[in-house]
């Protein structure tokens, strides 16, 4: 449901969204409840809520209007959250069980009340740990299928599509990703973090006008070419896991974009992992079954995804055209090619720019961490470089068994 | 400026229109001033007031909620005054000489009140005369440069550009484009029109399921390419010239799409015209020269559109890689396979789809009617599946001097 408005934006704590919460009766008794804040970002509010008369727990995540981490000089529209609660709920309708149900959301407040998903673990932080989820691949094949499909003009008409994608319309979070992705790791930016040990390597990578002209083909594609709704930020830290269930949540990055984005995000970190995997894991047995778990599951992600979404383009393709199997060939080629280029963007992000991921960052030897980056820039610049010649995932991942081990 | 709203749609007379006019203190006295409805589109009224007073003549231009020449049966978005009013106020940023003046517009009553052209020549017309127009190609090419400039990436930055998409969304007239360009002409559709003589013709390109393919991606293109602010409508029709001057009117379907997509139409139409003379004149000297003139003009108004793009994107592109030589090239042959594709299909739609082109229609002698079809057939569909193989638009012209004539 849509909440009423009736009200403007304020900051909630831990006591007021108790309040808040009572009153638009998704709470039984705010005296009866306990709250906890434990948003780990710096974009967001994240409050735990357990209802002690239903012992049900949920979540209410706030939008802040700046970014956290740097105080209120960066400021961020709020509109994220009402894209953020209108992604999950456009993806409820195709993989219900693979996103957090959403209980209400609050334009005004900026807020969307959720369901808790406490019980499950960041997967990124699984994966660190050597973990392995039977269903991942399964699940996120899936729920890139389905939702990639459903929001594009072959599913939907060029009407629907159209109407759809003025609400995802999301100038804010695109750029942050245009300058965090595709801009500031190609140059001497601020922005940019990378040990002093990197620099020739990075200062290398800064000098190949080829790669950096590969690299201006990719950032055109992410903004302009609008084919379907995406996540827009699938990386492992966006996906929660058990062993049984999987849960794609964050989505305020959502926008019209390149369809192969989301995959790219997700295949380039399940590298990244792969790569971290050798420094982290002493146990050669272990390390050779968490790094065969990592590479199996980037090629069966993509087999299920591309199996479904070709059996989706050809039972629900709006026209003839879009029904054949060259149309499906011509899209899987262009979407794979444009996910490997994306998740060499990605890679590299995570190694020269701002945001780095703990898979890396976290790998206590320092000579071992350094080796990973330095590997990590090769494979990005590597994907980028040579998306074109791949003629499937399980072809890039043999390439990565053989040459990045 | 923006008229105030302070109404809901009805449609004007010529007399409430003047009423309205006066009231709007656009019109001295609604008694001293005549007014004449002369619009033979099928989707707006357009009035032409003179103002008894000053001597000064205006125009009108109404947006009706439905596709007139069908009754109310084709519901039409009135929105698409609004996105009229918005284009002309845009390109009159970069090229105020080019479109006519906006002096208001009036969302509620989908008006848009403007400069009259009535001195003007439409370039249809004029070509289909015969006449030649000096500055055509000058003032096209630069057209196309800095309005397809003035909204991209380049030019703007993601977050401004994504602001003014927001504004161009126009679902109903793209929904018209795809239908009547990229999909009813492929198959035997209700909406199409052509001669009982041409059904082999069209039958046998009905069955060309590799040109089907290629129309296939360039509707893609045209679905999901949001480069930059496109006209959307640029033939011979929506454009106005005397000797002198050049205005690009009708601006109804602009959106943001594929930066090629207005330039094809432009060229689409000057090879139709070119094909129609070889039927139409019978003085061997003077079809010469006219054929002549229209191929050097596609010539010129391609090296016009690209000197001025390189020179825009070197001096006014955002960021050190959309400066760069092989970033412009990239860009620039992109724009022209495109464009050359685009060409193919408008060329294609005006002999088999619903609204053709006076220049071909309008040939009296039923064989050379027919002889001029079907090279327009033969020769949309070597556009659409050579449109890779030229490297220029002047060997494309040349091989059109050689191959059509």
């Amino acid at each position: 449901m849509t909440l009423t408005q009736t009200h403007s934006y304020k900051e909630l704590n831990e006591r007021s969204v108790l309040s808040y919460l009572e009153d638009k009766r998704l709470l039984t008794d705010k005296e009866k409840a306990s709250c906890k804040e434990v948003g780990d970002g710096n974009l967001n509010y994240v409050f735990i809520v357990k209802d002690e008369v239903t012992g049900k727990t949920i979540v209410a995540k706030q939008a802040l209007p700046y970014a956290k981490v740097v105080g209120e000089s960066w400021p961020l529209s709020l509109e994220r959250a009402r894209i953020e609660a209108s992604s999950l709920k456009h993806a409820a309708k195709t993989v219900p069980d693979l996103v957090p149900e959403v209980y209400g959301s609050d334009e005004d407040y900026a807020l969307t009340v959720m369901e808790d998903l406490s019980d499950f673990t960041i997967l990124r932080k699984g994966l660190i740990e050597g973990e392995t989820y039977p269903h991942l691949a399964d699940h996120v094949g899936r729920f890139l299928a389905q939702t990639l499909f459903s929001a594009s003009d072959e599913a939907l008409g060029p009407v629907e599509k159209k109407k759809l994608a003025k609400q995802f319309i999301n100038p804010d979070l695109c750029d942050i990703t245009e300058k965090l992705v595709f801009s500031d790791p190609y140059y001497n930016a601020d922005t940019n973090s990378f040990p002093e040990e990197l620099r020739e390597d990075v200062e290398a990578l800064w000098q190949n006008s080829g790669l950096k002209f590969e690299v201006a083909k990719l950032k055109k594609k992410f903004l302009t070419e609008g084919e379907t709704l995406l996540h827009g930020d699938l990386h492992t830290g966006s996906i929660f896991v058990t062993n049984e269930e999987t849960k794609v949540i964050d989505p305020e990055f959502a926008f019209f974009g390149p369809a192969g984005f989301d995959a790219g995000a997700f295949l380039a970190n399940l590298f990244l992992n792969y790569l971290a995997q050798n420094e982290r894991q002493t146990d050669e047995q272990k390390k050779q079954a968490s790094r065969q778990y990592l590479l199996k599951t980037a090629v069966k992600t993509w087999e299920v995804f591309e199996k479904q979404y070709r059996d989706l383009l050809k039972k629900k393709g709006i026209d003839e055209q879009s029904r054949t199997d060259e149309y499906a060939d011509y899209l899987l080629d262009k979407i794979r090619t444009d996910a490997i280029g994306f998740a060499g963007c990605k890679v590299i992000r995570r190694i020269i720019g701002l945001a780095h991921v703990e898979d890396v960052d976290g790998i206590e030897n320092e000579e071992g961490r350094l080796r990973v980056q330095r590997k990590a820039l090769e494979l990005g610049q590597e994907l980028i470089l040579k998306r074109n010649t791949f003629t499937s995932i399980s072809e890039l991942v043999t390439w990565i068994g053989g040459d990045q081990s």
